[in-house]
């Protein structure tokens, strides 16, 4: 799936993601009022325009992008209603070709982590059937509990062709509190970063490995140090646009090629309707704007990368 | 919620949590052939399946216990029918009285956090209606993300009365390869304990704080120093029987009170039928099984709390 990601990123040259992070607040009034109808119970209503939403969104700019981004809390927040909904937005956008991340953030004890693995990445055998729970093509996994809690995602990835974004540094004001706290003069992230590379010379794909890491855009002098210690690794990078990143903070993330790192946008893209720079669209064509705002995310990151040259 | 634990801690004299973390192999052949019957979908079959086999355990242990503690994951691997399946399991604990704590072990940057932390200990208010969605009691979080993750949970936990659990140092194998690693001669274990004591103080229940702490039995030495760095917080205590740990190696986790620490069994309750302690019961009677687990669990640590002084 890493070379799928990388080779749709030459076709698109956008190596960029598109977070669906969906907040009831960015949603159009007029698809919460269609909501209502569908049912009684407010979470399903939720959970409903959750989709139409999205579904919008990707109608519009799917031919743009690699890949989408959705954050598994937004639609878990929702109860189960929720994420019948972030099954469908996975299975909806995979049917548009896209390679799907999902934002989950897992990561436990080794059995444990085991089922967070197949039930998102992997397959359930029962009965002479094969199952695959919610089939995201990528998972993003927290590292605290060490290698115990990485090794059985990498199995699956190697099983399935799958992979992981393993969280280096994170792009939150208080990432710091832990991730920088110095080990024998080297920041915690670093050092996490170095196991990363580990991690992911076990599980090669053709010029980048299964395991990728996530390092934050608002850390860019951070990003620069751990492109180089993680040569072989993609990058996804948080915290473009509504978290303060800019292109030109972005290009140390990306290797001498152009390849290495995929930003994401969320709010940036779904919720650009709102935005000064987009209002003109209006809410009814919320996804027209968010299609602008993917074009001029690409010409930003693009300009960018051509500008370090 | 605390307040609710401890108060049950004192009646029931037992401190413990049966960990409700089915695995397929765990569950008796005539409960998986009803499920069958329920379901084409191999998927809802095998969530029937878990949801029947904890009620069995429930209704044979309730009356013994303050408190379970599902994992989700083990919910989770099996898409959304496990998660209905770990629905269901919430809302059947708690009619029975019990304290319900949610291994869930989420983490994310602020807003992120803030809905998981809806999504599980707080409510959905829409269209004049407040949910609950998931309505844990407790629920476990992950700190790599430092306060911003953090900060979230706790905000909801003193509007709901609820607590949580923070990973401090986890029961698994190499969670050393990052936990132990030493900033300025001090283990980040030990500065995950004082942050969560500081983060605990901000939200005190009468003895002790909504901000509990996760450390594995499998390491009692620094749970000791764990116990003094963060003396008003309740220390959830994995790792017990199936991953080694023993009722004399936990007595440093409690407060001379006998309070302060709650340990999980997991296999060691819910599969206690599949050992050679308690296979005279027969697959059929499971449920009984892991009532004479949970009658030993208590009676080992409470003579290990007796035999300290």
């Amino acid at each position: 799936m890493i070379n799928q990601l990388v080779k749709k990123i030459k076709e698109t040259k956008a190596p960029i993601v598109v977070g669906l992070d969906p907040m009831i607040s960015f949603i159009p009034k007029h698809i919460l009022e269609e909501a209502k109808e569908v049912s009684e119970d407010p979470l399903e209503q939720i959970a409903h325009g959750i989709y139409e939403y999205n579904k919008g969104i990707v109608d519009r700019v799917w031919d743009l992008i690699p890949a989408v981004k959705p954050q598994i809390a937004m639609y878990e927040q929702f109860g189960v209603p929720g994420l019948v909904a972030f099954k469908k937005t996975v299975d909806y956008c995979k049917k548009k070709g896209l390679v799907v991340i999902g934002d989950i953030k897992r990561g436990d004890i080794g059995s444990t982590s085991a089922a967070y693995a197949v039930g998102h990445l992997g397959k359930i055998e029962w009965n002479g059937k094969k199952i695959a729970p919610f089939d995201e093509d990528f998972a993003t996994v927290n590292p605290y509990l060490g290698s115990d809690g990485i090794n059985p995602f990498i199995d699956i990835c190697k099983e399935e062709k799958k992979g992981i974004f393993v969280l280096v540094k994170t792009s939150n004001p208080s990432s710091g509190e832990f991730q920088d706290q110095l080990i024998d003069g080297k920041p915690l992230y670093e050092l996490v970063g170095e196991k990363v590379a580990e991690w992911g010379d076990g599980a090669m794909g053709d010029d980048y490995s299964y395991v990728g890491a996530v390092v934050g855009a608002t850390y860019p002098e951070m990003g620069k140090v751990l492109r180089k210690i993680m040569p072989k690794t993609y990058i996804l990078v948080p915290g473009y646009g509504a978290q303060g990143g800019k292109g030109k903070d972005l290009v140390h993330f990306f290797n001498e090629d152009g390849l290495g790192a995929i930003v994401n946008s969320s709010r940036g893209i779904i919720a650009a309707y709102q935005q000064d720079a987009y209002k003109q669209f209006g809410e009814k064509n919320y996804a027209e704007a968010s299609r602008a705002a993917v074009e001029d995310m690409i010409l930003d990151i693009n300009q960018a990368l051509e500008g370090r040259n």
